[in-house]
């Protein structure tokens, strides 16, 4: 944490961004069937490639991003391809998926609905976790990888590669699973203040925006309310502090935004403000909102007689990291759970990363996360 | 946390809410400067008084409220009263005392400021904590009081208390100060969310409302997002878990607010919009920002040159109070800066309370908050 100057909060890469191997759409062939009920007509999942496929086909590795993230996982998660870490150009054929829901190529809210001809909006239907499995694992069937060396991903990352090694035991040989559980109900709690950000905002429309008139202020305070999810007390005390906001604003005058009573900020509130603007130039509501849903619903043990039926299913060797100071997802929270699937008699690892950066350790520390694994 | 049917999150008293011995207005005689370095003109302090002052008149005690609180402390803190607890309706004059900025009637942005006939509205200038106490000691001067035998408070109240032994040494005989510190950098964030939500509200109009249209959803969010600040993640758990809406919402469906993305909630979320809606029918938006501000800028050593000169003019014996599952005010954080304090001179005593209710323990607990100080 010595770039303070850092607005992004996350550390710099120290490897070069990487630039995939194929980056394209696949078209499912039929309608997907949803948990929810209803079906998805033929959706798009937008992905990349790093690497090649070997001869044998057995060396394909999945990585499953979290909320934000994309398909271009060499450009977000750098420093698990450096040499000796988790990933090798060399040898694995590394591929991301983009979620459904999301607005980063996939099909989504912001998609055009063929039974209707218009974009889905807010009429885009729950797609769970496992919805998304059953997506991507027809993905791998067209690609002719039937088992993959490893299924990985962090937050909601994790809770796709957890239902990998549930819905498809005998295609997932290891998994990597970090800073996740089924959401509890602090989590619940956030995600519905990030809701009702989002929907109070008079720009939203219903969900019915137009793109060039998207909601927002309602957005950014969305991902506001997210960032102190991510991050840590002790990181924020160290980084931020009482600082007033490092353009000079002086939080006891009450004229900085022209408003009367709110006046110039601290310097914490200079960051959040910051991210709110940067993420709203890069996500859309609809799909924050449709992707929130899929994180609220994930339950493991839905459908399944006891955990002993649905975690005794496993036959990967899974490996679980705790964050030390993840309070959204609390290091002894995934500690149980990697406790409680262990129970149902599938091989387990926990480790633990020792971090300040919360949550977010798993993207703003990568340096220290691949050093735990190695 | 058997009542999990009681949405208000606050245990219900055991005793009687106590009437006081009397409610009413003291008009300051003078504009009060304030440290911002504007004034208030002969602003108004409502306060209830309970009990009766001796002829010595050294039977004196301040209760000083939190946030949302009122002059009625008989109403919102009624434990501390019952026979053997903290205070003596027999033996005490308890004096509570409306914050400066509050809508419970003393001045506020919801006043009229006489230099334009119009209500303060965005105007109202920034009233420290400090201000406040500079307030309330004229106010004690009315009633002929020199010495408080105690000063108490949690939260803002503690900040309070804090500042009446440090501006007023010689008048302090005790002070109580439960689950309070300098705000941090995340309490600075949640302040922060929670001014966004109120101002994002088109209904904010920049301060401008009118009364009877006011930014009714802001202020509910922004009460939602207090909420999850004052409670804990395990009483949470506890509480809701996953569990659905008690009313019998399905989160899996998407329909359940007519908003397509949305669909039923959580019991948590359930939770959380029943205490928004609690709040906007009790507090005032203007009010709520003006002391998230007085709250944001105390600094006990603005204006000192050391730790040493501020605490060192402290005469009174000082007991601080930490909540064991506090993360606004950690109770780590509370015991180091009750130990800075400890060590200028001061007397100082720390005890910990163990509760699940987070920070508003020193509110929903009032029986083991009672239990501990006896």
């Amino acid at each position: 944490m010595t770039d303070t100057h850092n607005r992004s909060g996350v550390s710099p890469p120290t490897s070069q961004v990487l630039t995939p191997t194929y980056e394209g759409d696949f078209v499912l062939s039929e309608p997907l069937p949803l948990e929810c009920g209803r079906t998805l007509a033929c959706p798009t999942l937008h992905y990349a490639v790093y690497g090649r496929l070997n001869a044998a086909r057995d060396n394909a590795v999945l990585v499953c991003h979290a909320l934000s993230g994309s398909a271009l996982v060499g450009s977000w998660w750098p420093e698990i391809f450096t040499p000796g870490a988790v990933l090798s150009l060399e040898h694995d054929f590394v591929i991301c998926i983009n979620m459904l829901g999301s607005c980063y190529g996939s099909t989504g809210p912001g998609s055009v609905n063929p039974e209707t001809g218009e974009s889905y909006g807010p009429d885009f239907p729950l797609v769970s976790i496992r919805d998304n499995i059953r997506a991507q694992a027809q993905l791998l069937d067209s690609l002719g990888i039937r088992r993959l060396r490893l299924v990985l991903g962090g937050s909601i990352g994790g809770m796709q590669a957890i239902e990998w090694t549930m819905l498809y035991p005998e295609r997932v040989e290891r998994a990597l699973v970090i800073g996740v559980a089924p959401l509890g109900a602090m989590g619940l709690a956030l995600n519905h203040l990030q809701r009702q950000a989002i929907q109070h905002d008079p720009e939203w429309e219903g969900g019915r925006y137009l793109p060039q008139k998207p909601p927002r202020s309602g957005l950014a305070l969305a991902r506001q309310i997210a960032m102190i999810s991510y991050k840590s007390a002790p990181l924020f005390e160290e980084r931020f502090g009482r600082n007033p906001n490092r353009n000079g604003e002086d939080p006891w005058r009450l004229d900085g935004t022209g408003s009367g009573l709110v006046g110039g900020r601290f310097d914490i509130a200079g960051y959040l403000d910051h991210q709110g603007q940067r993420f709203i130039d890069r996500f859309d509501a609809n799909a924050y909102l449709a992707i929130l849903r899929t994180m609220d619903t994930w339950d493991p043990l839905r459908g399944y007689a006891s955990p002993a039926e649905a975690y005794g299913r496993i036959r990967a060797h899974l490996v679980f990291v705790g964050i030390s100071s993840d309070w959204l997802f609390p290091a002894d929270t995934v500690r149980r759970f990697a406790e409680e699937i262990s129970a149902a008699g599938a091989q387990i690892d926990y480790r633990e990363m020792t971090s300040d950066h919360g949550h977010d350790a798993f993207l703003a520390e990568q340096v220290e996360l691949v050093r735990l694994l190695q």
